[in-house]
């Protein structure tokens, strides 16, 4: 199959990006006690000559002033460039316009949602328990929140959106999305991140094509890379809401490196509120 | 469910375009003897004040030369404008880029793959009988085709298109478009045209959004009204390519108004080449 990245090979490391504090180095923009970011994977020392790994050379982490520089991982790195490139550039919101995330709780879906309040819209986020939801409205201000686990998602969307939806972030593919699609606008458009949904067992789901058409609907996919020569851009404004308070994050911080992999599948279970980091 | 055009009511007319003759007028831009288009519907005698009727007024049949008349139905219609303006607004072909056509032996798939060899692409048809093949390959140059009933649709554009596909025109959706869609190139486009394989029953289908992250896929549909004010440069410009014998046009005409629905249920089950007409 394939997934958001290259499958691994058995014995290869790990993939995962790092916050890695720089103790050797004999390369003048690598000096000793910076802080960078990397593909390392899981591991606890690298040796880097400095070249991309998974196309993405190590980066210092910028001056995040007093904020803590896992956010290196969140909200100042790839999922908050995945935020604020994915949905700006491919969603295109207009103020007033209804936007629905999916994988609303996650790091890059709680980013979006509070990028659509910014912006002007109303936003309706979809996650998966009623502790996440509250979480979206009381804190990040979401309109509202549909748990699609205990709820029908598609009455929901019909009470909650009689006026349509005009643009959907998608993180998790499957009938979930064939479902928001059936109640978008004309001229909506979809930004595909991601479809956990069917990482693990593929689930077959209703064609889009059939909403695609008549509403004459616009989807398209992303790698947060294609952005890469835009990266400070989005780091300093994501920055500036941060420290303006009208951009909220939450971490889930597992402690110790040898808890990785319980990290790893709770993540993917769906227990992280925000972005999942392990302090190593 | 959402089909290309609202669904009817009964005791309403049946939609379809007609090419109508002109034998009363008030209207001094219609004039007796003169040929017009317009979703007149499936009736023999219409009185028009020249009001729009599912969104198009009716239009006066452009100077076809020598031509029949009934083209204005099919390649300098609907159809030829639909294949014109949703292949080259959307797919943007580039020379020496591989174009996948489902659909390919109707009315616009034959039209779509025509400008695909036009602009310099190498197009691969997707039909449903080596007769359609045939018609494809020899005679309107197709570099290949697949029939969708007999032959391993994966197996096939793995031998066929090797190099990946770049543009695909989608006219069918469900589990055929999936496929098309896993063979798909970096920052390939689709423009989804119809879905006929949902139309009757709604079968699932592999989500498309595991394709449409890792290739960064666009994807979009569209209806030809869309175009309404480009409509005359259209016309003029496949007159043009079929003046030059560079697009070439079938039409599958069945005789007699009383005829008219096993015209259209033999379109469904696919037995058309080219635009299935009825000829009063």
């Amino acid at each position: 199959m394939r997934a958001y990245a290259p499958s691994l090979k058995l014995g290869e490391v790990f993939i995962g990006v790092q916050v890695a504090k720089i103790i050797e180095s004999k390369h003048p923009k690598f000096p000793v006690g910076q802080l960078v970011t990397c593909h390392f994977g899981w591991r606890t020392h690298t040796i880097s000559d400095g070249s991309p790994i998974r196309g993405v050379p190590p980066m210092l982490v910028p001056d995040l002033g007093d904020l803590p520089s896992s956010l290196a991982l969140g909200i100042f790195g790839r999922p908050g460039n995945s935020a604020y490139f994915g949905f700006l550039e491919l969603c295109n919101p207009k103020v007033g316009e209804t936007v629905v995330v999916s994988g609303a709780a996650g790091a890059v879906g709680s980013h979006v949602g509070q990028i659509g309040k910014i912006k002007g819209c109303k936003v309706i986020g979809i996650a998966g328990s009623d502790e996440k939801g509250n979480w979206l409205k009381k804190d990040l201000k979401f309109d509202d929140f549909i748990n699609y686990k205990t709820e029908d998602l598609d009455k929901r969307l019909t009470e909650l959106c009689p006026e349509g939806v005009d643009c959907y972030f998608d993180n998790v593919g499957g009938e979930t999305s064939s479902i928001v699609l059936s109640h978008m606008n004309l001229f909506g458009r979809i930004s595909v991140c991601g479809s956990i949904s069917g990482y693990n067992e593929l689930v077959k789901a209703t064609p889009v094509q059939r909403y695609v058409v008549p509403k004459q609907l616009r989807m398209e996919g992303f790698v947060i890379n294609r952005w890469m020569d835009r990266w400070p851009e989005a780091i300093q404004q994501n920055l500036k809401w941060v420290n303006e308070g009208k951009l909220k994050y939450r971490e889930t911080v597992t402690e110790g490196f040898e808890n990785m992999f319980t990290a790893f599948v709770e993540m993917l279970k769906g227990s992280n509120f925000g972005k999942a980091i392990v302090k190593a």
